[in-house]
């Protein structure tokens, strides 16, 4: 994808850093006489919102979208006019002060010293850009996104590992995710890793976890191969969120230990005259276009890597020193990416769905 | 990515199916004066090459790349020009008859349905435009990358897994890969998965596999954040690759357990002022941005799915049938897969690293 | 180009409606380490502003332009990060009202039509996106531009017809632009044009007029053959302009009636062993690519389309329906269009320098 | 555009130079089921053909084209795939001998030196990648987007002034053209013009023309605002052509002199509920969108470069040299352009058509 913008025909541009005045996204290519009002918006960047529970950090950020265009009311209510639709999110709690005693030295982990080098300049408020207060446009993006795709496809995701606890694939419910803190897969797990993810917090320390992404009512025929495969779009938008480190479609890694005979979907014919499956190895995409099957894919988070503990690390002047970085973390950076890891397929589902219209008609 | 097309400035346009006259590739925005002649680009493909062992396809292809355009020689040998360099490989083997009884029905795990449902027709012979013949054009591209990347960037892969059997990540010798048919991380495994893919192989079955990849010589700064981001290409470039269902750079999923601590790769001061890094969770990125690091990856493939065993499917006309493939198929695609990663990654490498002076100078 | 984004490298997505809240633009792709304040903004943005003269549209804008990212001062003073810049305008005079009996009629000579028929929907108010206000985001844009370009570029833009009125070409003067309320390119030319436009202006009338652009300072070596030639990119973004009917490089359609012997430039040896060029017909661009010569173009804009005159036309109902369109209109649209005539040609040289240095270094 | 592709969803991406072993093109994004066979192709070729009349270079080729990919017929006859069209011309008749004198001179008029500058290297037989033997790739490919567009979308071409010889707007006859060697839009002028042309050509000169384009069928609401606009994309593909120095819309140059009284297009209402406009001062588009009146524009060509008078340049090893351009050429380049022009036409509208359809369905 280009700089920072991501989709080729549903296309969405964000812009903004952590500590400056706003953040802000620009949606274009969106279809017309979509209903479309802050009120559709707001209620998926209040689940990203930070400060929502003691798991996550405690920035105080209301989040409030304003859409500044490409909305019109016509008489039967706002739609969108085919225009770009800008968002903007105002920043209101940054405390710059905190991060202070990081603008010269490199956090181990971040994204400090790679700035620098490339850039010779960063914003270190916050992280600047590379903050995952970016991932606020892309919810709000992803909330549009939503809107295009419509009802019939519903685009679900949840933490299904938090360090070293899995919860087993049979056992995950995806409607338990927004009914708990941590945005886990399974309501029974919950006291368990409560109880693990304070002893990480007390301890100034952080974890990584994986997150777990089904969509379901995907047509057959979406993705356009060879190179913008329905797979490889949701690997690139997925790796580019801030932490991750891995994406899987369907069977994913486990793929390489199976037999030929274990891993091909079976079909049989269903009574609509569409094709059942028998399994879903493939993580309904088969030669980079979807099958009429769930789309699903696993991703990956690294912890947070602003944790209490001294850490060796150099700065801008060529000195080695100790950094502790303090400030409002989050424990486990993986649980406000579940909504990110949403809207990243709504808006790759999108664009994908607009492709193929254009292709085929 | 847009079609056909992979790469915004080092650009690669890919066309032909598997049993056509021809395949080939239109490598774009090369930088001019590059020495280049097909024997750049040969070795690359015989490497790849069917026909080379019992662990591959038998399917007999010289695999001989002509350059078309965009190179001329002045007086001091080939250089490129900056125009449109195309490659072509003719197909000299295309038995179709071997495939005909596979004109109607979907194979299994193929892309035979998800084709057929997007377009309405499909070039069935062999897999038509969805056969991982197409991936010889992308080592052609790959070849003329390294030329671009110099000989101080190092990109390296091997089969690192292959079905239930690991080579552990201490044991791993990329050096090895090219002097053994499994294209083996290590010359030790070598019997032992011979013997292990000969009873594959015989029983008609496949098994899947995991390639990992190591680019040294990457200087800090490559990559485009947001949604450029250098990790986000190499897992948009390598899950286009026929087969592969996961990509992780670095610790990839293993991070998902690891605490921050564990994580966060801590710098000290190297005597040239560049900081070293005291382990390389990163991957070599980090925030999207390469670190100057080793870029390092792990792709999963999943197993052929061609293979002889009996299979439920239905075909076109909407009939529930029974399908063997029969056919000249790799029991494990993941062996070839090495140089089409390699390829990849230097695809994505030599794009960014002109996208990178494009920003910087 | 993409829907709302211009450019390659150096990329401008510009968003907003003529009566919304705001308009604005994102300039991605900058260099980092520019000196950017809103003050090297602002002037720019005033000599298109409209209220300066009674030849211009009388509604009152400030157009105070906002950074709202992409810049940070790390103790030397504001600079570009390399980051996206986010340039927001708000809207301050927008008296809908004016605009209410237009709501269902088409403007003859405006986009409502099409827009409706296109979209089923579109923002009436003043024309919504298709209203010149826009252009505000391009002036804005093309001020960056012109920082990323040097003083070594210079770009240079003036009226030098106004309908009937021609300045002969011996006597285009490009400093006395910004010195009269026309824009005319020769001081000599304002009483008599004053005359005239106040006669078009007092008679609720309108007419066209033709922009000269003339750019010294761009090195031999930019553009891209074939399809992002330097000269096909100028022609792209100046035709994206409001108003504009027609683009010429060099001698244009003049270069129609030359015979091969007066219109191929000839070539002498200057002391710096470069060439010295005897005339300018190519206007400084042979092949798509800029050869050292001033870059020159010329640009054809319509007449405004909202007159006084009751004019014909049809309404959304299916109604013919007869049209005077008041409001507050430019008699000649040209006139602010210089400013913006000189920010595209700043947007598509900004690129193409990018483009250039990433292809070659 | 992006290098050597032009489109965004209907792309070509053209390779080749006058004397390699071919030149060729990869059309991606055709949508599926399209029947096309080399048939469809041929006679576009052959109207561009060189060699066909007097007035045309002498160099003999036959321009055969081959589909190597993208086709395929289950069948029902040849219909492409969806998959890229791999389209390719030999070249047969390259005598690189004639060029040999201008491998280090740089022709005056021609991309020579800017190529040098640029790359630091160009292949000069022929012009090498420069030469309009390349737009046989975009004829080509023309004949591929007219299938798309159906027959209901009419493309024509004419020259209207050849030299200091016009047209009267009221005389072109567009039915006139493919029946005259010079192309003309008109059979009554084809003896002068062909008497004057004479004269040119033995007199080893050559002559600037003008070229207009009519297109019927277009339905409203094709193009996209903003930098997508119909008209900019136009201007872009026609800029790109060789030797276009200019590109109008509509009225063009000569909206200029309207008031807005007379450049206005009035409407009233047709029998079956679509606008009648009254006149077609705008081309066909408002707002950069369709308003499904005849798309027209007007094309200027320079004259061909080569000449054989004995003109003034420099050389590559810096010396000031005479040179008289020998070899095969067009005295009037614009008449092989007229099918040139169309086959752009057919790929800016066959892009539009599809990006139309994906965002409104």
């Amino acid at each position: 994808m280009s700089h920072n913008t991501f989709g080729h025909l549903f296309r969405i541009t964000t812009w903004g850093e952590s500590h400056g005045p706003a953040i802000g996204c620009v949606v274009d290519g969106c279809p017309p006489l979509v209903p479309l009002t802050e009120a559709d918006i707001q209620p998926w960047l209040d689940l990203r919102k930070p400060g929502g529970s003691r798991f996550v950090t405690q920035r105080q950020e209301a989040d409030r979208v304003r859409i500044l265009s490409g909305v019109f009311d016509d008489g039967n209510g706002p739609v969108t006019t085919g225009t770009p639709i800008s968002l903007m999110i105002e920043n209101t709690d940054q405390r710059s002060k905190d991060y202070g005693e990081i603008a010269r030295a490199f956090r181990p982990g971040h994204a400090d010293y790679a700035y620098q080098a490339k850039y010779g300049v960063r914003d270190h408020r916050g992280g600047g850009r590379s903050s995952a207060r970016e991932t606020a446009s892309r919810v709000a993006a992803g909330a549009v996104a939503r809107k295009v795709l419509g009802d019939g496809v519903r685009i679900r995701a949840g933490v299904v590992q938090l360090g070293p606890h899995r919860i087993p694939d049979e056992a995950i419910d995806f409607d338990a995710v927004y009914d708990n803190p941590l945005f886990a897969a399974s309501a029974e797990v919950v006291p368990a890793w409560e109880a693990y993810l304070d002893g990480v917090r007390k301890a100034g320390s952080s974890i990584g976890a994986v997150v777990a992404l089904e969509v379901t009512g995907v047509p057959a025929g979406w993705g356009a191969p060879l190179y913008a495969k329905l797979d490889a779009e949701l690997a690139s938008g997925l790796m580019s969120i801030n932490a991750v480190k891995g994406v899987e479609i369907g069977a994913g890694f486990a793929a390489a230990e199976l037999s030929g005979e274990d891993n091909a979907d079976e079909m049989r014919l269903g009574d609509d005259g569409l094709p059942v499956f028998l399994s879903n190895r493939a993580g309904g995409v088969l030669g980079g276009v979807s099958t009429g099957q769930p789309v699903t894919a696993r991703v990956a988070f690294k912890p947070t890597s602003s944790i209490l503990t001294l850490r060796q690390t150099i700065d801008r002047d060529g000195q080695e020193v100790d950094l502790r970085t303090k400030g409002r973390h989050d424990p486990c950076v993986a649980l406000r990416g579940v909504p990110v890891v949403e809207a990243m397929a709504a808006i790759v589902l999108a664009d994908a769905k607009l492709r193929h219209r254009a292709q085929i008609g």
